[in-house]
């Protein structure tokens, strides 16, 4: 007999002596091995009871099951630069080969001069004629390319490691176990939309059609062989932020989540519009507590705010308020990194 | 031992024996039963063999099996005009009724005068003026709602009968067979996404999150109980006709289609763009030629533009051109609707 017909008669034999086998699972492996138990741990599993147990007051249909993800600061790291930044400001110099006129012209004669301090000091304004002149007036197709060869080559300087690689542990856990639990997990983030399909499948398991973010426009043409391709255009179509991230969770999945994790006041919304709905439904939010393991930073904490990730003390206290739960880093997550020994 | 356990242990049995059991159903029953054999039945057996045998060298990868299907005149009866502007049309006297200053101005009076030759002379700018009234303004949940309450009361003229009555059965076959054979079906309409995700995942099998439409911003607010609730908003975020279909398609998806179905110019670009994908894509039409039993309509029958679904010669002429499958509703299908005896 076959391993895999083995494995389904196992399944045919536990359903037929009432045995689930998810809960047999569970008793076998801590499907969150590297959260530390506490309340966080704790209201992820109480969570997952609470929605997926038929008998439960709060149970919720398969197709209803929907969970949210900010990426920058609650997947990944963001501290002290968002990646797809880093990424638009290491696409800079070939842009610039490919229009020499812009090497006289702010702000990318300041990108070139290769300061980063300088770079740091450049107003929004001109943060977005950056992105615009790196992340469109490309196809698809191209774009998607060169995202890939830089992901396989950057490496972050801290820890000279590819930035896919700086996913939160405790978090790929926290996806596999809500998919195990029949949710679909989307990412939902205030960065690219096209950045982040690029990899969003092979790092996180989340299909590009799971991925909600920040959406320029394209625009459809013919190649000179009459084959029809799209082109990224500079039209912003969604900003995934603050507001942003429900209006784009009612575009682009037209579903309320029933839990959503984030890090920051772009995420407030998010957690709010995910707390009103019906249920139980669950509000997370990651602090970044841990400067020895990863970064602390954000008013939250005493310290001052950073160009990424403000976790104010006034989000903290609507956390508080409404019952969304903090999840410390420091405190909460036995690894943070699946490299760390 | 319960009935599912004996399905489960005759897949399980069927499997040890080397019996494909999806192959046996097929022996059994045709999933295309309301298709008469010709080459649109054909072109579909085919194209769903050379899709997801292993060994096919045309083979997709269940992640990537995608199908979009227009709505109006493809999966239901659009003429002698779309449903959802019938919908709009029905709104307006409530409209009316909370905005009494309406009733005096164009193109409100005309409606409100119930004269269906001066409805149907209205000009494009006016019936814009009506959509943006009737479909915006409200909160998410309350549009939902209203066009749940319409649904169960309107009735077609012709037949008598709801409007998601007059869907056509061979392609809800069709949709089902896509399913069985790994296919996530999505329809990419240029009706209102919101007004279809309603009614959606019960009439096609559809999920919200898998219909891509037409689409209007919302705006994030909070009531007088500070519950958060999203607006719809009279802000056109996605034209999904015409080339708004393929860049429709990759905002909401993110992948190309192996598979699109249309039935007029306003899909002819989300069938070049189909087609022009890797493998062996496939792109149909739905020709109504069927007085009879539904409408014949359309510039490629020889007959008179219509202000629905427009068929050209010239698009005819692509679609012979690009292998593009003609279905004729006269011929292909040996039923149109689940109701005919």
């Amino acid at each position: 007999m076959k391993s895999h017909v083995r494995v389904l008669l196992a399944f045919v034999l536990a359903t037929a002596f009432g045995l689930a086998p998810d809960s047999r699972a569970l008793a076998q492996t801590d499907p969150l091995v590297s959260w530390n138990d506490g309340p966080a741990k704790q209201a992820m599993v109480e969570f997952i009871h609470a929605t997926t147990d038929h008998a439960s007051p709060k149970f919720v249909p398969p197709e209803e099951r929907i969970a949210t993800f900010d990426q920058d600061g609650t997947l990944w790291v963001e501290h002290p630069m968002y990646t797809q930044v880093v990424y638009c400001l290491d696409r800079v110099p070939a842009v610039v080969k490919e229009k020499p006129e812009l090497a006289k012209v702010e702000p990318f004669k300041t990108v070139l001069s290769g300061s980063r301090a300088a770079i740091a000091k450049l107003p929004m304004d001109d943060l977005f004629k950056i992105l615009a002149a790196t992340l469109t007036g490309m196809s698809v197709e191209e774009f998607q390319a060169e995202v890939k060869r830089w992901l396989d080559t950057a490496r972050d300087p801290r820890w000279k490691r590819s930035h896919t690689e700086l996913t939160y542990l405790p978090m790929i856990e926290l996806l596999k176990y809500l998919r195990a639990n029949g949710y679909r997990t989307y990412i939902v983030t205030g960065g690219g939309q096209d950045f982040v399909r690029v990899y969003a499948e092979e790092v996180y398991g989340i299909p590009p059609e799971q991925v909600v973010g920040t959406a320029s426009g394209t625009r459809y043409g013919y190649d000179k062989n009459g084959r029809p391709f799209l082109t990224k255009e500079p039209k912003l179509l969604l900003n995934d932020n603050n507001a942003g991230k429900p209006e784009g969770i009612h575009l682009m999945i037209g579903r309320r989540p029933y839990a959503a994790f984030g890090n920051s006041t772009g995420d407030r919304q998010m957690l709010e519009y995910t707390k009103a709905g019906d249920g139980a439904p669950l509000a997370m939010l990651v602090l970044h507590d841990d400067a020895k393991r990863e970064y602390a930073y954000g008013p939250a904490l005493g310290l001052p705010d950073s160009k990424v990730g403000t976790f104010t003390q006034a989000l903290h206290d609507e956390a508080t308020k409404h019952g969304w739960v903090v999840i410390s880093m420091k405190s909460d997550w036995r690894r943070v990194f699946a490299f760390e020994q």
